[in-house]
């Protein structure tokens, strides 16, 4: 039965839900709300659901913490899908509500910064509280704690509130990836258009600079999409690293450069290859010269023949 | 008048007021909090304050996006010393509570992974519930809300609240690193034992890798401390990166590697150079051969008498 | 009277006579053929030449050993001008010489390589004997005591020969380099086409691999043009580095790559900034984006900003 | 018949043929002196002989260009073994001869710069003129066309002369390095104290610079020995580079870097692995950490582990 079951970053009615469902094999999972990142993941981890969907990144906040930490410690879990969704508000109101008559908004946390601009443009006077997300704002909307709830438009529908203003954001190109997690096993196949993503701890004891570590990437011509550090846990100024790095496991620079990591670092963590949400082939960075699968295969046939005096 | 006025990140009662009544001169200073990291900030982009007191980084939950990106954007600001907690919880309850008694707890969203463990351990029943900051956490125990709070034992005394439990922290070596902004103007002289922070924007139209970016400190043996990318709002994969490097822009090899990146990057804000806090003379990164300002000095008057002709 | 003599790797009637008399001010100076280089160089060292005109590399023999170890050595010396001559050999016989008459040939130890596929496709039983120059060829065929020298066609006037074939040279494009070396003074200003040559003497304590020598130049994109490697005379293994980079000492991109070196290596000599010879402004590499001198300029009045603070 | 005869780099009595003798094989070798290096890899290259032995190092003159152009261009070859020999000369006379008595003194060209200071010390009227060999000038010395000649002492037996003065050199641990070369077969097994040379030539139409190329070795820990860049014969400018790197072809770390050459590079020519000659396992570079073997095979078995969906 878990084999059907996908836990989300819930409650319902949030961007998560609304980014789950554009995967096509949403339509016949059971999707369940859990009340955090971990406790999605969990799920995974005990066995009770097949995947976990999460939020990952957002162009106005950087990397969710939550999701990055949890990916980074436990139980190994891998990547192997991600949705990118564009994050556009809409201001939501109990029916008959005028621009007017709102006093006071709520929102989750990480939306104030997105509608700060357009609050003090169109709403100076309101005070903002926050919500536990999106959809319980819009909730207490209509519950009457609130005037006015900043939440995705396909909430309103389900708390009976209607939309007064769409398409609010600060930023332009504001949109959220998120991942779907599961546990371990081997990767889909490349398909071209691919990003591997892994954690990796320094040494402490031969440190080796993290330019260093950056050039294992660089010197196979490998182009880096995130690099996100965060505590290790062991103190100030203890970092570990979350990357993202365009390409598949199965390329052959990729392997040579994760393999470089793996001997220099104190640690990596394989966390998939998988598809890259958003883009096609021409968007794939060019490759260097020297580093496609021909060419490490033709120089690795090199070697083998000079090994055997027949170079 | 403002030339006495320090901002803070309120509400008063909390570690960053702790911390801030370290620094010898915040005895002769009004210290006025403010509700968040941007007003605290904005006094002092306004002239109402000298300086603001802020949280900057913390060992369990890494860089404080809201500082970072504050001290990013809008009117440059300067950092001028840094302070470096402890951060250990007391569990603060209305005279008379037992640990028995307590079914209600409150704090801080950022003290939760922090206690987690302890409260699995010790308070496995307990509900949580997320207050606005530690401090008003202790004023809704004190007012009856919630039956215990975590916060610094500081808070107790403000409050009417007693100290059930002290020095709780999942992590050891917890700390939280904060620092005194104020408008730019020339930094204090160096230390020996000093540290240098700076925003860099890379060039969208000529890239450059990050880890060729990281080698203009690299190349001049200049240890980095602090790597933290943040979104520049431009869309997903789109960062600037804010970084500690250990050294003072009057160091001669930290002077060319800014230059370095002064050239090779779209921009690069400089966000000063203060002593480092918690360090002494012997945990200053040993020299390079050939970095010291001596060995700059010297190569700078070879050259001049290569091009004179005299070497 | 020194002021205007200048002295040559003799003997009269060699391509370097022919490379020197392509100097404009050669018509006006004194010019003293000299035994060997290290004859050529002591002259100006000793204050009884204003310059010496000597072979530094050679398209087909790769650099001329003892100028690059005499320049490496003793009291400093630098190269103010190049010259490049394409090396192409006439056989040189006496009058009435026919090529079926040819059982002997003669030439410079360095012309052999040069014409050996023509002797064997023209002359496949000459029997070649080494002469001490070219010109030396070409008198010892006058005495009559081989049948025909491989020199420089300028040179049959000077020994009553003709020329029995002309052009001769196994590889297109050959060439040799010269410099015109004097006692150290400032460089010519820049001209836009230049070329800086240094010799380099890496650390015996802290290593520094060569390749981190190279990265001074490659980091501030300052294109190599030669690198030489010479015995240090301190045992096998042990070498210095004689290079050429393009680009003026004047250069701030240079200059900096310089400083480094400096720093990082055991010594540096300085040997001159000096126009390209055969270049011009078309095939100077591109400037790297940041490199240019408006660039430096640019970053170091940004650095004294931040340390005043106006930044 | 050709199995057993080793060329070698003549005539009979020079420091090839002392070096040479030092193999334990040569005792049942036909040893035959050859006219010059090309010569005597022309055996070898046509079947005529197993191997051949000709100088490549040597501590005052650097590489030695005529081997190295040879091995670098023709049909392919391998070095298998390599004989480091000191070089102190003996200045051999006609029995009776005392040093008053040298008006003339003769030996090869390369003796010439090695015996300099002692010439200018003791003989500084004595006239020099070079002879094709030392062991030729021990030849001319005996039919009376010189009084003194500097060559091997053992060369002075076979030309009935006798040892004037021995052990002179005016630097101080002078030696020469000789290779044994035969037709391309697999290396022999690695000894821990191993050497790989190749000739590498960079791209045309992508540059990558040198130091690209370098760090090809640099990033795998692998130490070079020897740099000698050797023209192509495309003109001016224009250069391949004879590498020695220590350590096996064998070894992972050393098989990843070539295998990168390979790609990077227009053309690589792999030359053989085979002992260092004079060093002992004391003598080898530590490893950098994370490039053994054992670290190659556990970071290939984790990729390996990753692919699979077992990491």
């Amino acid at each position: 039965m878990s084999a059907t079951r996908y836990t989300y970053l819930g409650p319902e009615g949030t961007f998560t839900e609304a980014a789950l469902r554009t995967l096509p094999e949403a339509a016949t999972r059971e999707l369940v709300p859990m009340v955090s990142v971990a406790a999605a993941l969990d799920a995974v981890r005990g066995g009770e659901a097949a995947a976990a969907f999460v939020p990952i990144e957002n162009s106005v906040e950087g990397g969710v913490t939550a999701t990055l930490d949890e990916l980074a410690s436990g139980e190994p879990l891998m990547i192997y899908r991600e949705v990118l969704l564009p994050i556009a508000f809409a201001l939501l109101v109990r029916p008959g509500t005028k621009l007017t008559d709102i006093k006071t908004v709520t929102g989750h946390p990480v939306a104030q910064p997105q509608v700060r601009k357009w609050l003090r443009a169109h709403l100076p006077e309101a005070v903002w509280e926050s919500a536990a997300s999106n959809a319980d704002g819009a909730r207490l909307v209509q519950e009457g704690r609130y005037d006015a709830a900043f939440a995705g438009e396909f909430a309103a529908v389900r708390y009976g509130l209607e939309t007064l203003v769409r398409d609010i954001h600060d930023a332009a190109n504001a949109e959220t990836r998120f991942v779907l997690v599961g546990r371990p096993a081997r990767p889909a196949a490349p398909t071209g258009v691919d990003k591997t993503s892994v954690v990796v701890w320094q040494q402490e004891d031969h440190p080796g600079t993290l330019q260093a570590l950056l050039q294992e990437f660089a010197a196979r011509g490998v182009n880096l999409m995130l690099l996100q550090s965060r505590p290790t846990g062991a103190g100030i100024g203890n970092y570990c690293f979350a990357i993202d790095a365009e390409g598949h496991i199965a390329d052959l620079r990729m392997g040579e450069a994760l393999m470089g990591l793996k001997r220099s670092c104190a640690k990596v963590r394989f966390l998939g290859s998988y598809p890259r949400a958003g883009a096609a082939v021409e968007d794939v960075t060019p490759l260097h010269p020297g580093m496609s699968d021909a060419d490490f295969t033709a120089a690795s046939d090199w070697l083998a023949r000079c090994q055997d005096g027949r170079a």
